[in-house]
């Protein structure tokens, strides 16, 4: 592997670990608070949606960093969008 | 371009288009509500982090498609985190 091909594959596995990992804050803050109300499920579906036609396009493309940041990603707005209608549920008299 | 390559390619447009879209219901939702309190900052400003390196590793790929959804992914996402800072201190009596 050359030089300035190892720097690009370094800084598209950083990108990934980012994108990726911005939703754990969301579900430790969802968590805690129990709270969810101000977030859109759409986010958390759209999301999901890409993330597994982004992993499909992973697999074409054996891009073990998109496949793995993908798989993560759907997973984790799976969780969000379970908890955004577990904590509505518990919560009636403030649903919006 | 081969009929398998343009099938990756539609898979990979139409992942980026829903990854990058999600985040715009949430804008409308807190342009609406003007809420953002249970919206971690966190997801935004890793999210827009890891999207301006995406958009490097697009550029360094001359990749059209990660381009695109990246700009739009860290100006979405920078948006958003005004919002929860704008909202915020319109809003300090409900701070969290």
């Amino acid at each position: 592997m050359q030089l300035d091909t190892l720097f690009v594959t370094i800084v598209g596995s950083m990108a990934a670990t980012l994108t990726t990992s911005s939703f754990v804050p969301q579900m430790v803050k969802a968590y805690r608070t129990k709270r969810m109300q101000d977030v859109s499920p759409y986010l958390m579906a759209l999301f999901a949606s890409g993330t597994t036609l982004w992993l499909a396009y992973g697999i074409f493309k054996s891009d073990w960093v998109i496949i793995i940041a993908n798989a993560l990603g759907t997973a984790f707005n799976l969780v969000l969008l379970y908890m955004k209608y577990a904590y509505k549920s518990s919560r009636l008299d403030e649903a919006r």
